[in-house]
C-alpha cells in the first residue's frame, strides 16, 4: 500500500526513486493519469477560481480560454480533465463560501457548482503571523518546524491516494513579508536544516512547505512573492534531490504587459524616461499589500524588470500599489510612458488595463502545475527557467538575473515543451539526481 | 566619367553590372562611401524631419535615438554620417521653409541649420490628381510616362554624381488612391511595359517612380500605402533584375503597438472579443485621408494585422482615422481592447498613444535606406522580406500573406542583418539576377 | 365611468376640462393617485429597464440611486411607488424576454421579476419604415393617420381605466430620420392636420404619437432626437392645448459630462481649440445609427452644445459614434479636449466615460414622467424649458437656442420645482389655455 | 513725500487711514493707478511665469487667454496693464535665469523678454528650514521676528514708491509643514504677537509675511497650502484692521476638475463608491512634497472637498501625489471614479488632465490680486470668501465649512464683483474697521 502510495506522489528523480528503483522504471509516469494540484492558500480568490474554473471546464461549460497551454493539445501535458484541486487555507470556509465572498465567480457559475464547492473543505495551513499580517487568523499553527512538515508531506500522501494520482504543491497564499536573504541559514541547505531542527524564527511557513515538497520528491511551484523555495538553501536541495520547483510571483497584469511593451521600444529605440505604474485594486492581495513590509516583498519583485527590458536603469520607474476597495478583485493598472524618440522629441504611451486579477492568475497558477508535473515525468529537477514567462521575478538555477522580456520567455517556453515532448530520455539524462 | 557615375548609382545585381561586369568586382562597394537618400515627398513633415535630422546627428548636435539600428555599429551599414538626403515634392519651398511650416522640428533646432536647410529645394515631383487629390498643386506633369521615367532616373543619375556616392529611393509621398490591383496591367511585367508606352492612366506616379528605380538598379523603398512597388508586373522585375525593393507603409505608431501586444494576448489565450482604434492627427497626412479613395488605400494596409497576429479574425476591428487641426503633426491613437479571459471573464485594455508621426517614421524611412543598401550591396534583390518589422503591410516575394508579430519580425530582421555581416558571399550568391 | 376614465387620463387645462369644467374642479388631482407611463418603444433597452426598475423599486429590493429628484421628497411629484409603466413596441416579446436579450439587468434581477415581466406585453406601435431602418418589423402599419391617432387615444384611455390614474406619453423609440422641418406642414397647425387628414407622407410615427397626446391632454415627453413634437405645428398646438409638452434627446452620457466640464473651462478661461467625442456602442440604438439618415439626426443634436457653452464656436469638434457589438448596452465614450492656457500654452484633458446607456437613460426617462405631471396638475402647458437638463436639446417654446450649461440648467429646474411647490395657483394662473 | 507713498501702499480701512482719515477721502484710489504683485517665492515656476505674462501681455505680444476675468473689462478691477510684479526668494537668480531653469517658458518666449528679466531680482526671502524642507537654502534668516516683519513692511512700501501705486502681497512659496492649529499662539492675537516679541518657534516664515501685511494695511493672498493668514489670530486681525486677505492653495488642476464633475454627479444621483487620484509632477513642488510634512499639509487641503461636494463622504477617496522628474512643471492629474447609477449598476469615469501647473496657476494668482485690491479700494477687510473659486481649501470669516462646488463659487465670484462695482459706498460701509 505505502508503495502504490509513494508511486503517485513521488516522480523519477526524486528521493523515493533511490530506495525503489524498480518500481519507477517497470511503471512510469504518463500525462494519462490524474495529476492533484495542492494549494497553498485554496480558499483564496485565485485558488477558489481554479478549483471552479477546473470544475467548469470538466464538466464542459467553459471552454479553454485564458489558459495559454490549451492550444498545444499535442504535447505531454496532463489534460485539464484530469486535474484535482485541493489545498490548506487558514480560513475554515467551504470552497463556495470562500468563492462567494471574493466574489470573482458569478453567481450563476457558483450555483451550478454548488453542490461540488459546498463539500470540500481547505486543510489547516500553517500559520505565522510573523509574516504575514492583515489577513491572518488569529492563531499560529503550533508544534514543531518539524512535525509541520511531516504533517504537510501527510496530507500530500493522503491527497494523492485519494485521487489515485500524482500531486503538485502551488503557493497561491498571501505575501510573506520580506527577509534577509544574505542569513546563513538561507544559504546553505545544511544551515538551513540545522534552523529547522532549533525551530528557528526566521524559517517562515512557505519555506515549511518548499522544503517539505522537496524532500518528498514533490514538485513546488510559487506564485507568491515570498522568497521561499528562491532562498539558495532550497534552489540547491531541489537540484540535488531532482524535484523540479519553479517562481516567483505569477506575472499577470500591468508587468505582463511591461514586460511585452518594454522591448519593442527598445527595437525601435524609443528610449524610456520614466514609468509610472499605479495600480488600485481591493481583494485580499491588496488589503495585505497595505502592510510595508509586504509591499517590499511584492515592489521588489517589480524593480528590475525593467531594466532587464531595455538595457539600461530607469531612474524614474515608479511603481505604486494602492488598496482600494470599490474594485473587489477587479485591478485597474495605469502606466505612463515616456518615451524620447528621434531628436529627442517627447511622446507618452498610457495604458489602462482593466483586469481581473483571479481571472489571470488562476490559469497561470494551471499551467505552472502541469509543466512542473510534466518536468518531473521527464526527470528534469531544480529550478525550471524555461517556465519564466509565468513569472514576475523568475528564479534561476544559480540566481544570476533572469530574461524578463515576454516575446524571449515565450520563445523558451515553446522550445522547452517541444524538446521535452520529442525528446524525453535524453532530457531525463541531463537531470540524474546527484547524491544528497 | 560616364562609369564613375554609375558605379555610384548602381549596385551589384542591378543593370549595370551586366553591362560592365568587371568594374564591379574591381571595385567591390563599400559602406564607407556615401549614401544619397533620394526621398519623394521630401518637402513633407516626414521628409523634412529626416533630413533635418541627418544634418543635426552628423554635427553631434542630435544623439542617434529613436533610430532602431543606431546600436547595431558592428554591422555592416552606411553609418549616419554618412547619408545625403535630396529629393522631389509637389511644392517648390526650400527645405527650412517647408519644416517650418509642418512644425515638427522646434525653432532652436531650425535655426542651428537654417543656412544649411534654405539652401536646398526638391526637384519637381511627377503630379497626378488622379491619383492624390488634396493636397496637390494645380498642375498635372506634362510628359509622357517614359519621358517622366528617364527624367527620374537623369536626377538619380546627378545626385550620385554630387554625392560621389550610391543612392536608394525611399517614397514618402502622400497616399494615393486605390487602384483595381487585378487588372491585367499591373499582374505582368510585359503589360505593365505596354501601358507605360501607352500612357495608360492606370499608371499612377508611385509606379514610375518606382519602375524608374527597378530599370536603373536603385532600390526602392515604399513607406506609403500606395501599392507601387507592391504590383506583381514591378515585383517580379525587381527580382529578376536582381534590385531590392521594400515596403508598404510605415509602421509608426498604433500599429506598431497593435502587432506588439496582440501576438501577447495571444500568447496568454485571451480571446480578443473586439478591438477598437482611432486616431486623430491634423498633418497634411491626415487632410488628404479625408479623401474616401485614399483613406482606403490606408484602412486596406491595416485591416488584417490583427488576425493575422491573433490566429483568428476579430469581426469587431473598427480602425478609424480623424482628421483634427489642433494637433497638427502630434497625432493621438486610442485603442481600446475587449479580451475574455479565463471562463469567458471580460477585461479591457485601453492604450492612448501620444506619438509625434514624423518623429516615429523618419528614422525608420533612413533605416530602411540603409538596409536596402545593405542588400544591394550583398546582391540581393527583389523583395526583402526581413525588412517587415518597419512595415504595416509587408511585401512579400510571391504575394502570400507577411508575419506581423513585431517580435518575429524583429527576429527575422536581427537575423537577416547578422547574416548579412557574416557571410556576404554565400548570401550574395543566393540572388544572382536571372536574365530579364 | 367615461368621466372618471377622462379625469385620469386628462389633466387640468387639457382639452377635456372645457367639456367639463366642474370635474376637475372639485376633484383636483394629486401627487397621490397612480401615474401611468406610456412608453413608446417599450420593449427596447431603456423601456424594459425603467419598467423593472420601477418594479425592484416598488418591492423595496433597490434604492433610488441615480433617480435624479429621489432626494426631494418634500415636492409634489408622484412618489416612485405610484408609478405604473406601459407602452407600445414593434415587437411582440414580453418585457421579460426582451429584458433579457438586451442584457442591461443581470439575471439575478430579472429572475425576481420574471413573473411580473412575463405576462407584459406591449401594445403594437405604429410603424413606418421610411423613418426608421434597421430595427423595425417588415410590416407598416396600416391605417389612415387619423385612425392611427384614435387608436393610440383608446389605448391611452384604456390604461387610465385600468391603473385607475392618470397618464403621461414618453417617447423611448429608436431615431427617425432627419426631416426638413422648413418644410409648410411642420411649420402651421392648420398645415399639419390638413397634411394628417390628406395620409400626407411626410408624417412620422413619432408625430402621430405627439399628435394624439397633445389633442388628448395628455403630456408628451421626447426623449429621441427625433423631431416630432418640436415642429413649430405641434409646439404651438401645445401651447393652446395647455399639454405640457418636453424634450429632446436624453441627456445620458458623453454630453452630460461635456456640459459640465465646458462652462467650467469658460469660467477659467482655458480656451478649447478642439474637442474630440468618440463611442463605442452595441445595442439596437448603436445598429440604428449605422443609417446615415439616423445618425444625422443625432449628430445634430449633439453639435452645438459647445458653442453655446463656451460663447465661440469650436471649429474642430468632431463627434463619432461607432456601433461595436462587444459592448452590447454598456457604452464608452472616449473625449479629448485640446485647451490653450495662459500665454497660450496648450494641455489635454481626456475623458473616458464606461456607461451604461439604458441605466443612465431609465430615470432620466422617469424624472421627466414625474415632471411632467407636476406641469400638467399645476396647469403648466406648452413647451416645459426648466426640464432643459433632461435633454442634449433641450426644446424652446419659440425655438430660440436653448442653455446648455449643466448647471445653469440644473439651477433652473430646482427653482422650477420648488416654484411649483410653493405656489401652484399663482403658476397655474399664468397658464390659462387659450381658445384653440 | 511719506504721504504719498503711503497712501499708494494702503488702502481704506488699513491702519494708515485712521491716521491719515483725510488723506484718503480727498485722493480716493481708483483702478487706473499702478497695482505691485509682491511675491513671495518669485522665482519660482509659477512666480516667474506671473511675472514673463504680464509683461508679454503688456507687450502686446500675448493675449490674455487663461485670465479668468479677461471678459470683464467692464468692471472696476486694475487693469492687466497696471500690473508691476515684485517679490521675494530664497534663491538670488535674476527672474531671466530662474524662468530658465523651471522651463515653463519656452526659449522663444524668454529670448524676448531677456533684458527685461535678466535686470531683476529678488529680494532675500525671510528663510526657516524648520518649516520648508528640501527646497530650501543653507542659511536661515537671522533677526528677530519683529525685526524680519519690520524688514518686509519697508520692502513693501519701497516697492509701492517705486511703482508709484498700491501693493498686495501673493504667497507663492513652497508648501510649509504642517502646524498643530490648536496651539494657543495660533488661536487668539495676543497670544500670537506675544508669541512674536518671543521669538517663538511656532511662528513660520508665512505667519510673519501675513502679520507684516495686516498691519500694514495690504491685503495677502495664500496661494500655497501653508496655513499662515488662516490662523484664527491672523484671520480676526485681519477682520479687525479691515484688510482683505483669501486663500488657500490655488485650485488648479485635479482639484478643479473634481469640484466640478462632483456636484454633476449629486445633481444626477450617480452616487460616488470610490475616487481615486494620482498625480505626477516634477517640479520644485513636487519635490517639497516628497518630504512627509509638506505632503501631510498638502493632502490636508484636498481630503474633505468631496464630501462637500457631494453631501456625503466618500470613505475610499484616494489621493496621491508623485514626484516624477520626467515631466517637470508639466503635471499629469488622472483620477478614476467608481459611480454607482440605477439599480446599483456600477460605472467609471477616468479623466486624465496633461496640464501645466505654472500655467493654471499664474493667471489665477494674478486674478487673486486683483480681486484683493478691489476688495481694498471698497473697504472690505477681512476674509474674503467671494473669492472661494480660486482655491482648494477656501478660508471662511469664522472657521465654518467652505462651500466648495466650482459652480457655486464661480456664481458667488460673478455676484461679488458685480455687486461691488454697482454699489461700492454701501460695501465699503460694512467693512469699517473696529478698534483693534
Amino acid at each position: 500500500m505505502a508503495a502504490v502510495l509513494d508511486r503517485k506522489t513521488h516522480y523519477l528523480g526524486g528521493p523515493f526513486e533511490k530506495d525503489n528503483p524498480t518500481l519507477s522504471s517497470t511503471l512510469p509516469p504518463t500525462n494519462q493519469s490524474n495529476l492533484g494540484i495542492a494549494i497553498i492558500g485554496l480558499g483564496g480568490a485565485v485558488g477558489t477560481t481554479a478549483a471552479a474554473g477546473i470544475e467548469l471546464i470538466r464538466r464542459g461549460l467553459q471552454p479553454t480560454t485564458g489558459l495559454p497551454l490549451a492550444e498545444f493539445a499535442d504535447l505531454d501535458l496532463v489534460p485539464y480533465t484530469n486535474l484535482k484541486i485541493h489545498g490548506w487555507d487558514l480560513f475554515d470556509h467551504d470552497l463556495l463560501t470562500a468563492a462567494r465572498v471574493h466574489r470573482v465567480l458569478d453567481r450563476e457559475e457558483l450555483d451550478v457548482l454548488a453542490n461540488d464547492l459546498s463539500g470540500r473543505r481547505p486543510w489547516t495551513a500553517v500559520s505565522n503571523r510573523n509574516y504575514c499580517r492583515g489577513v491572518v487568523g488569529d492563531q499560529d499553527s503550533t508544534g514543531t518546524h518539524r512535525e509541520l512538515i511531516s504533517g504537510i508531506q501527510q496530507q500530500l500522501d493522503a491527497f494523492a491516494t485519494d485521487i489515485d494520482g500524482r500531486v503538485v504543491v502551488i503557493n497561491l497564499a498571501s505575501t510573506e513579508h520580506a527577509i534577509e536573504v544574505a542569513d546563513e541559514i538561507y544559504q546553505r541547505t545544511e544551515a538551513f536544516e540545522r534552523a529547522l531542527d532549533e525551530n528557528h524564527t526566521g524559517i517562515s511557513p512557505a519555506m515549511l512547505y518548499a522544503y517539505a515538497c522537496i524532500t518528498h520528491g514533490v514538485p513546488y511551484g510559487n506564485f507568491t512573492p515570498s522568497r521561499a523555495a528562491e532562498i539558495p538553501a532550497l534552489r540547491s536541495l531541489a537540484a540535488r534531490r531532482g524535484v523540479p520547483v519553479a517562481g516567483k510571483d505569477g506575472k499577470t497584469g500591468q508587468t505582463f504587459l511591461k514586460t511585452v511593451i518594454a522591448p519593442a521600444l527598445r527595437a525601435r529605440a524609443l528610449h524610456v524616461d520614466g514609468w509610472f505604474s499605479t495600480n488600485i485594486l481591493g481583494n485580499r492581495d491588496g488589503e495585505a499589500l497595505r502592510h510595508p513590509e509586504s509591499l517590499q516583498n511584492k515592489l521588489g519583485t517589480k524593480g528590475d524588470v525593467l531594466t532587464n527590458c531595455l538595457g539600461y536603469p530607469v531612474e524614474d520607474h515608479l511603481v505604486k500599489i494602492n488598496y482600494y476597495r470599490p474594485r473587489g478583485d477587479d485591478k485597474e493598472a495605469w502606466d505612463n510612458i515616456d518615451v524620447s524618440g528621434f531628436l529627442g522629441h517627447r511622446m507618452q504611451i498610457k495604458i489602462d488595463f482593466l483586469c481581473k486579477d483571479s481571472i489571470l492568475a488562476a490559469p497561470l497558477a494551471i499551467e505552472i502545475a502541469r509543466c512542473l508535473d510534466l518536468a518531473a515525468r521527464r526527470g528534469q529537477g531544480g529550478v525550471l527557467e524555461s517556465l519564466g514567462v509565468f513569472f514576475k521575478a523568475p528564479m534561476t538555477t544559480d540566481g544570476r538575473e533572469p530574461i524578463h522580456s515576454f516575446g524571449e520567455q515565450q520563445t523558451e517556453l515553446l522550445r522547452w515543451l517541444r524538446e521535452s515532448s520529442e525528446m524525453p530520455t535524453a532530457v531525463a539524462g541531463k537531470f540524474i539526481p546527484r547524491p544528497d
